[in-house]
């Protein structure tokens, strides 16, 4: 499991949320409140958009708290919307292509979740990905094929219906090896104007996700930010919502029936 | 293309091959004399045998020249059969999944080559390693698929000609996409016994590959160590050799495809 | 606060005892259970002697728990003198040159602890270290100097009472800044035959350190390796041990300054 | 020795000089022209001044063309005012804390050259830095400690004689060791406003350094960036400049007698 934050809205400096906060994500990297891994130091991520149309990543191998990088850039970048993410391995190596966030063209993406018995369905899951996208294919984690799926479901003109059928996809898979969970599902995504987040379990542990609405902006987050437990909105399981900043737009993030379901809990 | 050595013989300490010869393998990391690519400085990596079946990897991203741990392990490991690379990436990304020598059980390979447009083979490539060795698929080269497709062909019990099968299943996989060269092949693979080199090309210009002979054992290198050349033998192209240390064993490398054919299938 | 081990004795696999316990020293690095810092993934160390004089380094920044080069060198190496470490930063940087164990000659050194207001008193520190020796002050802690110190006050032929004056020295120097707490102090340090490891502090928090005792060998840790805590020695304060591998040699160690006092010279 | 670039004047993408030349300075860190190290592989750094009084840093060890951070962060980075630069180490070691730029306070250094003998003179070196700036001393290079001592001599109000003079002190050190060169030096630092550029030596052997002034900034390089050889001016030896973007003031750069001279060659 891991943890991770996005902003978008006005501008500001990503240390404001990344380490200035009681419960900053580099306060989580060492102290996670919520769940089972209270560490997570397996290499973490930025992704902000500022002047082009792509983000700008940084990501690395080192745990949050002792990278002079990571310190000076959340301290000096400004971005009106940006994704961070700290890693907890499930398996796949410490690796900088296994950090998230993952990105293709406009897109960004970060998770934290798992798809059962990953180790054994790694083949099949790549062989899911668009033929024309797996020169994008950089990793070995099943969040990244997730997102590539997600791409050749439509992600560019539907992105909450495409995400949600990679999902689906994913998690018939992982069904056919009868390894629990089938799939565990927290994410942020964006286009660069929007932000999307969605949370799911194919049984009744989705991962936290929580967001806090203000006049500047919405942060989302895996878990709350400060003690101020009122000022934050869990999002229920099995739901999605879409923000650019101003409105928060809820939706339904269910799953149809398992596509391929063999017998499941 | 990269540059490699491999000992087999009585025990000696790893540096005085990999670091204390005129064109030892660090200097070749700087300045290699053979070949298009002086620089070889996109990771190392180690592989030796001792007292356990399986070999002892140390491999990381950093220049061998830099690289302190690198200076001390071979300074202070004695072996009598191991191998040595230094990496020049030929696209794929600087990381420790893509050091050479890749390893799966008493197994050890290392390369320096290439197959042709392996951007856009690389999915069909992983599609045709074994489902039970894709757990240890850890990174994105055609070195780490050739060798887990030579386990496929049977590599435990046909050293040499399953590995001349899956080097010639890649290459037609690569003439497919009609991107030349289709396939250049210098390699060495050990059981922790006797250690196995082929030289290849589809086309002339197979990568360079030297051995020396001495009552203590085996060098095999893609470049002469010192100048004294007459002590040292080419191994020519569409050749393999076998060496228990005392020995050389020479047999032929010839894929059955021709290998100067243009036309693709 | 760090975590360390040390083993003298037969010779063993490193993996036994860095890895293969209840609570191993890469457990240690996740969730150390005496004192209070719980996270040690600041980097970490190995020093083993082999065939050489001098032993051999391993260190890297990374957690323990996720270098797979650790993982490897462990498994593989025997030794019959090693010293272990993971380290938890008490403000100098994540650094290799930073990481424990620290060498000189045939000696080898690691330390858990601290001297009060080291920040301010580092120039004064560096000042202290003898000259011909200052080509080894590669890093920035205060661990590396005491060690440095130590073979200026003669080390090589009185390992215990060397040390004490090094650290009588740097306390001295603490106690200038007024900074609690003026030294704490728990290492071992070995010239390749002998193992030696000393607890102590200037005020009542000694840092923890114990030791087994077993017909193969003797294991200094900063905590148990298991729940057997009757087959576990806790070394009191102001002690210093000695170890062969056969029998075990209790010390004094104990600085000629009053160790409780508060007003500074 | 090294290579480095800096740009005062109009906002611009770092990468457009950093990477997107003929002979920019990625490329110049696998293949440098003047000079006899054409690689400078030992980690690299820039630093860029945006809406913060203090620059931001982003430094790291690994080879400048391989560095995937580096690749994103210069291509969406835009600045007014920055420096880069890649290292190739004349003795210590390739750690983030020897990588240029250094910072304190506003300011930023960069630096190529040497002081003779360093690894000799290293403590004296320590000793001279003034006290308050001790905690700033991360590494172990004489460009580091050149950069402290010339604030002790006053670098906020004094750019150019306070350089002067930390580099005559420097050299005097150097003297006592009677270890040619006793100065090779070639740097630029800023306040983040003006760019200042220094080029001497104690021989005949000034580090090369140029710039080229166009109306929306001057570029400052080691190396010229094309063959455009009319477009780029070579800043003389014992010559400092200084630029606000617009024109280029020239100052001389010539330490005085050497205040400690043993007896020089």
């Amino acid at each position: 499991m891991c943890r991770f934050l996005a902003w978008v809205g006005a501008e500001r400096y990503l240390d404001e949320l990344v380490m200035n906060q009681e419960q900053s994500l580099v306060e989580q990297s060492r102290n996670a409140l919520i769940g089972k891994t209270s560490i997570n130091a397996d290499g973490f991520g930025l992704a902000w958009y500022s002047n082009r149309v792509e983000p700008c990543f940084y990501k690395d191998t080192n745990p949050a708290w002792s990278d002079a990088n990571l310190r000076q850039l959340a301290h000096h970048t400004q971005s009106g919307l940006f994704l961070a993410h700290v890693r907890a391995s499930t398996g796949t190596a410490t690796s900088r292509n296994n950090c998230h966030p993952f990105g293709y063209g406009r897109w960004s993406f970060m998770h934290n979740g798992q798809a059962g018995g990953h180790e054994r369905i790694r083949q099949k899951l790549d062989s899911m990905i668009p033929p024309h996208l797996y020169q994008h294919r950089f990793g070995a984690t099943e969040s990244e094929a997730i997102f590539l799926i997600a791409h050749g479901e439509g992600l560019e003109v539907d992105p909450i219906g495409a995400m949600l059928r990679a999902v689906e996809r994913v998690e018939a898979l992982s069904r056919t090896q009868r390894a629990l969970p089938y799939m565990r599902f927290a994410a942020c995504w964006s286009d660069g104007k929007r932000l999307f987040a969605a949370r799911y379990a194919s049984d009744s542990y989705a991962p936290s996700l929580h967001y806090r609405n203000s006049e500047f902006g919405i942060i989302v987050s895996s878990e709350p930010l400060d003690a101020n437990q009122d000022s934050w909105t869990e999002i229920p399981a099995n739901t999605a919502i879409e923000s650019d900043g101003n409105d928060v737009v809820v939706h339904p993030f269910l799953p149809s029936a398992p596509p391929c379901q063999v017998s499941a809990a």
